[in-house]
C-alpha cells in the first residue's frame, strides 16, 4: 500500500529565452526547491520547452495567427469562428494546432516543440546526469476536450515513464478479468501537476513524487498515447 | 506559494451492497486511514456509489448488455463492433453509456448513478456532519477519449468544489490578458486520485489534500462540466 503521491510546484524558473539551457534551469530550480529523488516525475510545460527550443514566430499583423495554424496542421477536424480544432504532425489534436499567443510577447506566437518526446528525453538525460537518480520527464500542454467544458493538462512528450499502463487481463477485485483498462498514466500525471501550477503564477515545473514505481519505464507519447486514425472513431 | 498537494489512497472500504450506508462506510475508512481535514477533497469511484444506490441490473444472457446500453443512452455518437459511444441523460459521453460489467458479479451490470451530483452532495453532507470540517466530494468514473489512447478518470458528480475554474481575463505572467483558461479542476482532481487507486487493488476512495482553497465552492458537473450540445463541435 502506498502512502500516496505528492505533487509539488517548483518555483524559481527564470524567464526562458531561445537557446537557453532549459535542463540546467529546471535542474537549478528543482535543486533549490526540493531536490530530486529516485522515481520523481518532473513535469515541464510545453511553453517553456518551446521557448528554449526557439519555437517562437512573429505573427504577421496583416494576417494574424491563422496562417501559422494552417502550417502547423496536417488535418483540420472542425472550424467555428476563430476556433480551429486541428491535428498536428505529432498526431496531437488540439485547438489552433498548438499555436499559442498567451504567455509570449505581444506579436509573437509559440509553436509546439518539433518533437516533444525528444524534448522530454533530453531533459531527462540532463536531470539524471545532474542528480544521479533515475527520474522521468513529462512535457505537458493544456488541451480542451469534446463534450466537456474546461481544459486539462495532458502529456505531449514523455521520457522514463510508461505513458499508458495496460491493465487488461489483470483480475479485478472480484477475480473477473478486466476488459479494457489501459490507463493513460502520463495524462493523469500532467493533470495532477496542473493543479499546482496555476495559469497565472508562472509556475512551469512540478514534481510528482512517489508514483507507482512499476510505471516507470520506456515509451513515448507519439507511439503510446496518440491514437492511430484507424483506431479512432472521431476522425 | 503552496507546498503542493497530496493524493492519498483510502483503503479499508468493505464490499458495498445495495442499500448500504456508503457515506458511513467512506467516513469510517477515512477516519481509520487519515482522518479528514478542512478543505480535503474526497474522491469516490462511481462503482461503489452505483452499488450503494442499487444501480445494479441483471444482464439477460440471451441479449447481453446491449439493451441496457440503449436504454441508458439518449444519443448514440458512434458504433464499432461491440463498442458504443453514447451520451447519457446526464449529458456524459462515454463507452456503453456507462453500463459496466467489471467489478460487479457475473451476470450483473452497474449503471451510472441516477444523479451523480446529488450522490456527491449526499456524501459531502454526511462527511461534513461526521467530521465537522468543510470537505468536498468528487464522484469519479473512468472514460476513454477521442484521439488519445488510454482511459483517464473524470468527475461525473461534484459537491463543494468548483468544477471549472474560470481564469479568463486573469493576466498571464507577462501581464497580457489570457484568452481561454477555464480549467476543469474537478476532472484533474479525479485524474490525480486515479493515480493512487489502481484498477485491481480495490481502492475506491482517495483524498486530495491541500488543494487551492479558492477552488472550493459550489457547482455541479451537470451545470458546469457538461458541454452543451450547441457549444460542442463533436456532437
Amino acid at each position: 500500500m502506498t502512502d500516496g503521491i505528492r505533487v509539488i510546484p517548483v518555483p524559481g524558473l527564470p524567464e526562458v529565452r531561445p537557446g537557453d539551457d532549459l535542463a540546467g534551469m529546471v535542474a537549478d530550480a528543482c535543486a533549490t526547491a526540493i531536490g530530486l529523488e529516485e522515481g520523481d516525475v518532473v513535469v515541464v510545460t510545453q511553453k517553456v520547452v518551446s521557448k528554449a527550443e526557439g519555437r517562437l514566430v512573429e505573427v504577421d499583423p496583416a494576417t494574424g495567427h491563422k496562417p501559422l495554424v494552417e502550417s502547423e496542421s496536417v488535418r483540420i477536424l472542425r472550424r467555428r469562428g476563430d476556433l480551429v480544432i486541428a491535428e498536428t504532425r505529432h498526431g496531437l489534436v488540439c485547438a489552433n494546432a498548438g499555436v499559442d499567443l498567451s504567455n509570449v510577447e505581444e506579436g509573437w506566437a509559440a509553436l509546439l516543440p518539433e518533437d516533444p518526446d525528444r524534448s522530454a528525453r533530453r531533459l531527462r538525460d540532463a536531470l539524471v546526469h545532474r542528480f544521479g537518480v533515475d527520474v522521468a520527464v513529462v512535457v505537458s500542454d493544456t488541451f480542451g476536450r469534446p463534450w466537456r467544458r474546461g481544459v486539462t493538462d495532458v502529456a505531449i512528450g514523455v521520457a522514463g515513464l510508461r505513458p499508458v499502463v495496460d491493465l487488461r487481463g489483470t483480475e479485478d477485485a472480484l477475480g473477473r478479468e478486466l476488459q479494457v483498462t489501459e490507463v493513460a498514466v502520463a495524462d493523469e500525471v500532467a493533470a495532477a501537476a496542473e493543479l499546482v501550477m496555476g495559469k497565472s503564477s508562472g509556475i512551469a515545473v512540478a514534481v510528482v513524487r512517489e508514483l507507482e514505481p512499476d510505471w516507470l519505464g520506456s515509451g513515448s507519447v507519439s507511439e503510446d498515447l496518440v491514437r492511430r486514425p484507424d483506431e479512432d472513431l472521431f476522425r
